[in-house]
């Protein structure tokens, strides 16, 4: 039988998600062969995570501070907002530089049979920061999915009645796409979303 | 860009093989939604690792004291020594039950590209131990490739003159293996160590 110590260690591998018993233990033999200041190193970051980790007040993005870098940064185009699930998602939209507004992080999606209501997500935050803040755009960056059409609606419907465009981001091909092996939901997302090519863009959504 | 204690956690994590860089960060921002109660259990448990794990100085196996359990437990064959590559080896041996003599871990194979020669291995370890030790049978139980055929071949030359029984693992279709989709390597094994069925076991090998 393993040491007590690489049993622990596997036991709390195996917790993570995507990770089974049998690579939790080679992780754990791993380990075990690296050096001490590799693996005291990898115990230390664990141990500070908490503290060195904070939530945005703002926007509920990981932050170092009490704002974090995105809402601290005087340029960005405070007229738009974007609503994301989880600080993941602001890293790509942020790689991808095609936006350059404010984020929310809803904290994840409405699924009931998680236990995930509205109350369990920043929702609340905002509708009251919509309301605070005269933002000319709402754009809902949530996931092609069952619960992130269902959180869009709850979004909608929460609305304040205002002057303010609401968007979703496209459907269609993924770029690299192969239309013969595209699923029905998506080339009918496609051809929904088609942009005529010969004259001035006719597609109904105001890009930003 | 992502808090840099979310940061230096993802590279630690990226560093486990197997964990690409997406992997390594969905698992970062998990271990963050964790309490810090788990989280920091997880660190203590990483800190003490090297601590808490000995190598057993007669089978070079995973121990919490100076001899392993196995090493220590007195109702082994002590006649038959079982040679494999790392720990993991031994677990999945003690849970076949169908060996109960000693083993002894390599600690690796041999494998000149990675830069892994005889003294990188307990080779000169199981030599004294068969020298000093009377076995009668030496089980090589090392994985069916290149670098575990060119170790056995090494541990043979390296033997003692002696009247001892040297055995390997025996080769052949595994358990629920279909004939139509073995590759010719298995299969040719499997017909080259063929067993008589209707009369007394025929094959040369002299089994424990």
């Amino acid at each position: 039988m393993l040491p007590r110590a690489v049993r622990d260690l596997t036991a709390e591998l195996t917790r993570l998600p995507g990770i089974g018993p049998k690579t939790a233990q080679r992780l754990a033999i791993h380990l075990l062969r690296q050096p001490s200041v590799v693996v005291g190193r990898f115990a230390t970051i664990l141990q500070n995570l908490h503290a060195n980790v904070k939530i945005c007040r703002q926007c509920f993005n990981l932050s170092e501070k009490e704002l974090c870098v995105i809402c601290r940064e005087a340029t960005r185009d405070a007229t738009r907002l974007c609503v994301v699930e989880d600080p993941l998602d602001v890293e790509a939209i942020e790689k991808t530089n095609a936006y350059h507004g404010l984020y929310h992080v809803l904290g994840g999606v409405l699924s009931p049979l998680d236990g995930i209501g509205p109350d369990q997500l920043t929702l609340h935050e905002l509708e009251k920061r919509l309301a605070e803040h005269g933002f000319e755009e709402l754009i809902i960056a949530l996931d092609q999915n069952l619960e992130g059409e269902v959180t869009s609606r709850h979004i909608l419907q929460r609305l304040p009645q205002r002057n303010m465009i609401v968007s979703r981001l496209a459907r269609g091909l993924p770029t690299g796409g192969d239309i013969e092996f595209a699923d029905a939901l998506t080339l009918g997302a496609a051809f929904e979303g088609r942009k005529v090519l010969n004259t001035s863009p006719a597609t109904l959504s105001q890009s930003s």
